[in-house]
């Protein structure tokens, strides 16, 4: 890609600690800013070599950039595009890492008004258990599915540049429309986190619940490691996507039925069909997963 | 422990193979013999140095042995009892290794009578992705915990035994009730897996499942894991376990209630609240864990 002069990091976490370094391993740009509201963080982003300079507002940050990525969540999103659209150049193009797209796309129309072709929501499908720049790596996207989700009023060389950086940096880019994007997230990913958060809650509120988890092994271990995510993350993922979310909750609710009547009967085969479905979707899936990631 | 004369192991399976690979590096027995209704299996086993001598029965196999190790499926237990008790000395000792206890010790007093007192339901707390001899590892158990259910009728120097020959081979064994055993386990083993296979046969049953399929990612990967589980054997488990399970089944369906209710009202605190307290029971297990098994 032509190397860009400027790229502006609103929330130098994990995320958009990670796409500075990327961004300055595959020479994205002449120069990072970074802003955070977290002075701490910038210092450590500094010290680290993620960022070059720091600014002391998204729209110091904003000023004469190229390409702004606001890597902060989603509910501190209407604050900082707004004060982006102070300062941004018109030719500027915009892009966060949020994981719903319906309400970003919303609250950039509302904040960067005549300014909201130029930005492009987007969804980096990768994280770590850690968070904070400390845990920033240059290879953390490397690979990683990174969802943009442009409308029909979305700047087609806005998409081009967000695509080509983060090309750049090692994503394989998808585009989809907003709502497509929050409903596909609802079933692989919303839900399983709220099923996961309900379980550990259901036990861990017992009497007995030292004992229980005192014999719970492996696949209690990797059933219920996402909820150890982000309570902040997923009480504003699951309320930012609640329509999708709760449509997602009451189709399981009705599968999970299913299971339950053939448990009640002791229908053997027909739970052994619905488990072998299960298994072969699922191992299917792992083997075309291991492929396309190699 | 006092080294053994003979060890029977009936099902030359991943457990059956592990538990005697295990004992022949602890030295537990003077010999090892295995009985399997697969002659390939029992080949390998020998060919791999897993048992000494082919038995062609377990009625063989329990000839004049000191122990009798059934690996094999619950739904095996009953015609593999009934032929050790035909020819097991008065004085043999006989365990198991299913996942589910209550009705595996029903089987024992049904088949074998007035030895029942000799059998000494177990339930080692360890697997592999993989199946069969050639994945069995003498150090399978090495920090596994392994339960044993003895009924109040059982013979206490049959306790010892058993329990002796686990911590041989690295096993940390835990006294329980049958029905304690598959109350925990249905809590969180039985129904974590049917809640996985849930998931999975709901997505691969849409129209769009491949495109569902294309976006998942980590979460989902570890989430799902257990629903490329073997259908049989959770058909079984499920059936088997069908009264603790169903129990479960509906208290996991009244707390995902209230989760979709927050979620439905907007109830950010209530979410954030049940999420925190599932997030620290989660990480504090994860914690305890790591330490436990060091």
């Amino acid at each position: 890609m032509k190397r860009l002069k400027r790229v502006a990091v609103i929330g130098v976490g994990l995320i958009g600690g990670s796409f500075a370094l990327g961004a300055r391993r595959a020479a994205v740009s002449a120069m990072i800013v970074g802003s955070d509201r977290d002075p701490q963080a910038l210092e450590r982003a500094v010290a680290l070599g993620v960022i070059d300079e720091i600014a002391d507002s998204p729209s110091e940050a904003a000023r004469g950039a190229d390409l702004v990525v606001c890597a902060v969540p989603v509910r501190a999103m209407g604050p900082v595009l707004r004060d982006v659209g102070l300062a941004m150049p018109d030719t500027a193009v915009v892009t966060d890492v949020g994981s719903t797209k319906t309400d970003v796309a919303r609250i950039a129309r509302e904040e960067l008004r005549e300014r909201a072709a130029r930005f492009v929501p987007g969804h980096p499908i990768a994280g770590r258990e850690t968070s904070g720049v400390d845990s920033a790596a240059a290879d953390l996207f490397k690979g990683a599915r990174v969802v943009l989700t442009p409308s029909t009023d979305t700047a087609p060389d806005a998409v081009d540049l967000v695509r080509t950086a983060w090309e750049a940096i090692g994503g394989r880019v998808t585009l989809l429309a907003p709502e497509a994007h929050d409903r596909i997230f609802a079933a692989v990913s919303h839900l399983p986190h709220v099923l996961a958060f309900a379980l550990v809650s259901e036990l861990a509120a017992r009497d007995d619940a030292a004992e229980l988890f005192g014999f719970a092994a492996g696949g209690f271990r990797d059933f219920t490691r996402i909820a150890a995510s982000s309570p902040e993350m997923w009480r504003d993922i699951s309320l930012q996507n609640r329509e999708a979310l709760l449509a997602e909750i009451d189709r399981y609710g009705e599968r999970l039925a299913v299971f339950r009547e053939l448990v009640a009967k002791g229908d053997g085969p027909g739970l052994q069909r619905l488990m072998e479905e299960a298994r072969s979707a699922r191992r299917a899936w792992g083997t075309r997963r291991a492929v396309s990631t190699e």
